[in-house]
């Protein structure tokens, strides 16, 4: 009411008709009571204001802060895809609307490259959308399919927004954790982070609508073998349910691992809806576009709620990306092929992140795909006493870290659904899809910090 | 079910293990009656599935047709403004996520530019969200907003995406039509539509959430007046009613006429938000940027949809906007400023249009904004016995328009409810936001027309 009247009052003093509502209409003006109540969020995103990203981005915008928060690389992409959307952009036409569910010649080199691993032809037009990232094909197909008194299954610990996503749409999610395997006691591995094929079978039940999987896993970096994915695909398909599969990492996969796609396996394209992702890809997680893919029955679902949120995704850089894929379409066996450099890129950043932990006596758990590894800090024995909030341990610690070490990461309890976060709040989760003067920094800091305590 | 046979057998022959389950999971495989039920879309999106872009854009992709279809520029957008994102798009930080609710340098350049006519500082982080274009910023207020059973005020004829977005968000739509005034029979101006003050009042009531307003209005162009503006003003303070007001043609404004935003009426800022878009501004409609601007407790409830449908929009894009915004708020009394010169360059195809119009014996209705015009085009009498569909008039004569005349339109009924169709049915609405080439191809095509039939 007080900006109300603030404005008012500078809005009469403007113009003269202004002023003669200014003084005629304060009485009409509704109390606050009955404006607080009009002005109320819609009942579908109660609860679903608080946001990890949101608070810790801030938090690292410091620019003295070495940021291994948010999975954002500070790499340079590869120049031609810079390039490409520099020339596109000064095209007049790609610089209007351009088909809703996916441009052209996107469609096109998405259904050229994605046909190599279904050994089948994808219909560009009617098995694909392109969307406002992976997190829009996550929005699409979550309030597309899932109705409310559904059930969604999510593994912990999940991409964070899976949640937020399935209470809009006025769903239960359904949580199941993934649980360490007893390990030996020398390395951890994300592959000893398994889920227990009896509580997993516990969770279906008729309500089930669907199943989220994500793999390669954030935050854990687990890739879920062939055995596991077939786990899933029967359950799935006993119970007729749907799976919606988030495989932004899938060309991030480590030596010894193999990326499979849950919707290759017999009955699970019909049911199956695989999201992709251009940031993950190309290393531009600022463009955000990315893709559903999946049978016209589930796909034209997706499409209905695009035409009514969005309609259509940026031209010039879909035609930018649809360039870049033609590239390293036509050579995927090659080193140089960009899907199979930045693994390799990648992994001996990894490599080098693990060996920074361990030295100071962490014990990452090494992952086996994506760009994230997470640790457990609690032996750090970091003094969060001025910590006054009620957030979990690790929370607490990021902010800590945040503010007296220079150095970003992200809570693994964000990941988690309420019960479930004291079960990991000790573990945070750095990126590492960093340069090496990044890298370099992140370790002066950890070390100083661990030869401060000894 | 076929697709899954053709996909599971030639998986089958591909890899041992699929073999394996290929043959004992077929007996597994659901019914098909189930399967049908499982992957319907969920309830939110029944029979939201048609949409006028997608069936009249495919019509109008034959490179032989002159497309004064959708609103889609093919004039060039401004030098400065794809030379920014082709600048951009070789920084490496600036093609990496940036804040999920609007990109630092943008929100400040909007905060900037419409301070200036709101008079009052606008908290560039707390009173702008930065959408995925318009579109984008209407379906986060409403669903941000709206609630089942709620009730929104939509005049007709409207942009066509406000009746499902309100449909999706389980709220009912309630229809005021737009009614024309008796004219002198010379000129029809756009200002001749207005709302029956009576039928607007008798529209509320305490169910009613929120009205849609759109000023320059799309199709009929025109200008909503500040005695206009006042009486829904009073009527939203009177029955405490948010107002969603689409101004993305602000900019478009003809001679004799100016643009007044309602939210500067007294009362209004608390409970209007008030929608921009960068494709319309800039005529880079491909860019697919938008925002809302209003009062922090309206604008929180849209963050809290984004953060949990998109969560951020395209860096690049966000970058080079705010650049050219710089450009234009340093001049923007100069005749150069995009702002000014946009709509004088319009004016003179709008009044080339009108010539055109009504040289082949039609009476259009001259719009005092945007850059569309409707004309009744029943006197071209199209024989349209062959197009053989339950289509209203409209629909089966731009369809035969666009097969036999290779000239495109939109069908004025595409911008009603299924009650006030009959009413619209006979319009047809050109965009004429086009080069000098494009309308000399559609004067040639619509003379010729005319030649023929006298």
């Amino acid at each position: 009411m007080i900006l109300a009247q603030r404005r008012l009052c500078s809005l009469g003093t403007r113009e003269k008709f202004l002023k003669r509502i200014c003084s005629s209409k304060l009485l009409g003006f509704s109390t606050s009571a009955k404006m607080a109540l009009k002005f109320k969020n819609a009942s579908r995103i109660k609860g679903l204001d608080s946001n990890v990203w949101i608070e810790f981005t801030k938090l690292a915008a410091d620019p003295s802060v070495v940021n291994l928060g948010q999975g954002l690389p500070d790499i340079s992409p590869p120049t031609y895809v810079k390039e490409e959307l520099s020339k596109v952009a000064l095209t007049d036409n790609l610089n209007q609307y351009t088909r809703g569910f996916g441009h052209p010649s996107l469609v096109k080199a998405l259904s050229s490259l994605y046909e190599k691993f279904y050994q089948n032809k994808i219909n560009p037009d009617k098995e694909i959308l392109v969307t406002v990232g992976a997190y829009g094909s996550l929005f699409n197909a979550i309030q597309g399919l899932i109705d409310p008194g559904d059930e969604v299954i999510i593994m912990v610990p999940f991409y964070d927004c899976y949640e937020p996503m399935v209470r809009m749409a006025g769903a239960t999610p359904v949580f199941i954790p993934l649980r360490s395997r007893h390990t030996d006691g020398t390395k951890w591995s994300s592959s000893d982070w398994t889920l227990d094929p009896q509580e997993l079978a516990s969770k279906f039940n008729s309500k089930t609508k669907a199943i989220i999987l994500n793999t390669p896993h954030n935050p854990i970096g687990k890739v879920y073998s062939e055995e596991e994915l077939r786990l899933i695909a029967d359950l799935c398909i006993k119970h007729d349910t749907l799976c919606i599969s988030d495989e932004v990492y899938e060309w991030l996969v480590y030596t010894g691992n193999k990326h499979v796609k849950i919707a290759t396996f017999p009955g699970m394209w019909d049911r199956t809806v695989t999201i992709g992702s251009a940031g993950k890809t190309y290393s531009v997680t600022g463009w955000k576009l990315g893709w559903s893919i999946g049978p016209n029955h589930l796909i034209k679902h997706l499409q209905t709620v695009q035409q009514n949120t969005v309609y259509t995704c940026a031209t010039p850089l879909q035609e930018a990306l649809a360039q870049a894929f033609w590239i390293d379409i036509k050579r995927m066996g090659d080193p140089e092929c960009y899907f199979n450099s930045l693994p390799k890129e990648l992994e001996a950043k990894r490599d080098r992140m693990v060996d920074l932990l361990e030295s100071v006596g962490l014990r990452p758990i090494v992952p086996d795909g994506g760009y994230f590894i997470i640790a457990n800090v609690s032996s750090l024995d970091a003094d969060l006493s001025d910590m006054k909030s009620d957030d979990p341990y690790d929370y607490k610690f990021v902010k800590w870290m945040t503010k007296n070490k220079k150095l970003s990461a992200i809570p693994v309890s964000a990941f988690c659904n309420s019960e479930t976060k004291a079960q990991f709040e000790k573990f945070v989760r750095f990126c590492f899809i960093k340069k090496d003067s990044t890298l370099d920094a992140a370790e002066e800091i950890i070390k100083a910090w661990s030869r401060q305590k000894s």
